[in-house]
């Protein structure tokens, strides 16, 4: 219903920043600054500032994780923007509830796909001769746009609408013969865990049950197991994650470093009478 | 005062995490937003998300010195899980007229002792049925408990009362001789900074005052004194802390490194008198 | 007008924190709770807590660069303070519509000076008998004072009127020719940016445009760049910051490693005809 979202207020005044910006530098701080200068009732909260310099695909898959958490009206400011200063654009949309303000480099692509009906507009640029940077949109441009929202400002006023925005390609999930698929690492996490595009809604429709196996390079790991103190110390243990994702972890041990794997490494997995019929 | 906690409203609306999900991941950002959707009033501050994964030990010590500085009311939500998706029970507290949310793990037992007179509930689990993950109670369990109780909901409907939660042992004070005590290592802090379970208090029943002896490993280090700038450069110095504590520290250094010393460590103080006759 | 600004109310009850006490450990999050245990209503947010331990002149900076892209009323809580527990005086001020507390070191000279006409308090010391610890100030005297700021306590109350805090020195932008500037850098940022404390101000006045040579040691890069992408990958790019500071970049890399620079380290810039000249 974009028409409705458009009007939408954003009575929760939780803006929630995402960005490249590491935690030591004080970039965050000042965005966070700048949020509360244009609508001085936010309450700022961090989603994340740990995103990887420049890692937009990561920071989607992010975004796409996490923004159902937050409550109605929350604003998402993410600003993971390599191309700062250049010609691509800025974009502050509605969808599923929810605010989304960033640059159209993907960064919100994936998180908008699964909100639905979106709202999106080209923001208005106000232009070097204003005092806008040519490297921290995130202190000029985008903070304010997300205390706009924030305050309640509707969305129409921030830019003109737009359909085109750029979208991130899925990474693919093939079906390599009957009960088997092959995904790939889409992120290593905190603890050294694999994630993989793979869900638990792929595996259902594959007819891939908990008894299946999963391959991660010469390794093979029998079984999906349902949280990871599952494991016996060192061995490795595949599960589905808190997001639906097929993870790989080792217990008390980081699995990229044990198993060899990096992102975008293939991982496959098999439904038991598969396994035996390979056998 | 258990019957009037329970019915204490948290009006304050402060939630403080501690977790061990670090500062780069989004672990913590989603705990954040799954509070503010249970409280859309809630104010979200992070007491740390830098304790070393799992590490239990460390986090109820850190929340033992830490939650009588926050207002009354505040809501503490502390998620350092290696159990999580076992069979361990899960807390939510009131004690010392502040919450407390968190695994059965021993993680608030230090806060709870300190607190008194506390009522604590086995939280209700809502089970896999109803969407709770199970590798993710930060965000399915613990942060919808903690925002409940922060907008005021009684503590009694969220779980059945109990008194067998959990408590970690206390690390042993040993009297050595007359004037003489040995304590441990219980945490090396950010600047490297040793700090021990010996306390003022301690130190003042011993006898012990500021002219002692402290040993770490076969360094003696003369004296206690009133704050790290009184050694001089590369020195170490032996002070109490400001959470009443016995701390070894190395002027401009690490004193950890420079002393050899670990965590679980054994550190002897004698006073003055002793010291002599030892000598 | 100091006068005027000795009673204006922090209606934003914001108070913004900058430390050296990095993101792992939890003093940054006993601040936060000492300040909302001294304003309920407070909403804490980090400006950065990774400014390098002790390093009062990196702290200046940030706030310098920071404080202005704050609402007014923030409360600026500034905090990196190597003499803790030493006779150095505690300050509180109120400067360009907002507020300043934190050690008399140094650390708020800059805002201040760049604030225009402050009015400065020296905090009144409550001692240690009343419980005041030597090592942990933040808690126990800034978090407090800030609070009071925080909840539209007037300045005068907190501490007796001074004019001789300490200022840190200016670093020397010198002019070495018609159309050349030496100057330093002042900061390698979170990505490993060198940051100079030559301005566009000094640039202009200078005579020096886009057309300039940058010397850094011994590599010489030509022309002032609009953005970071405009450097071909691996390449150093010279730029005008967006805090309006000379700033060199290599794209994709950390210009301090690749070009072998430290903070100090001089850097030279000369316009377009000198370097004929020179040639």
């Amino acid at each position: 219903m974009p028409r409705r979202l458009q009007t939408r207020r954003a009575d929760a005044h939780v803006v929630a920043l995402l960005t490249d910006f590491g935690c030591a530098g004080h970039h965050a701080g000042v965005v966070r600054g700048a949020v509360l200068a244009s609508d001085p009732q936010a309450r700022v909260v961090d989603l994340s500032n740990g995103i990887p310099a420049g890692d937009i695909v990561l920071g989607a898959w992010t975004l796409r994780w996490s923004w159902r958490h937050f409550p109605p009206g929350t604003v998402h400011l993410a600003v993971v923007d390599p191309g700062v200063g250049t010609a691509r654009r800025a974009l502050a949309a509605a969808a599923g509830g929810q605010f989304f303000v960033g640059p159209d480099n993907g960064l919100l692509s994936y998180a908008l796909r699964d909100a639905g009906a979106a709202d999106v507009a080209s923001l208005h640029h106000p232009g070097a001769a204003s005092g806008l940077s040519a490297t921290f949109h995130g202190r000029d441009l985008f903070a304010p746009a997300a205390g706009s929202l924030s305050r309640g400002e509707p969305l129409a006023r921030l830019g003109a609408r737009i359909t085109d925005w750029v979208r991130l390609p899925e990474p693919l999930v093939s079906s390599t013969g009957p009960g088997r698929l092959a995904g790939e690492v889409i992120a290593i996490d905190h603890w050294g865990n694999l994630v993989t595009n793979l869900t638990a809604r792929d595996l259902a429709r594959a007819g891939i049950g908990t008894d299946a196996t999963v391959r991660v390079g010469r390794r093979a790991i029998h079984g999906l197991h349902w949280t990871y103190g599952d494991a016996s110390p060192g061995a490795p243990v595949a599960l589905i994650n808190s997001n639906g994702h097929l993870e790989i972890a080792v217990n008390g041990d980081r699995a990229g470093e044990v198993l060899g794997a990096r992102r975008g490494g293939i991982i496959r997995i098999a439904a038991r009478t598969c396994v035996n019929n390979a056998g």
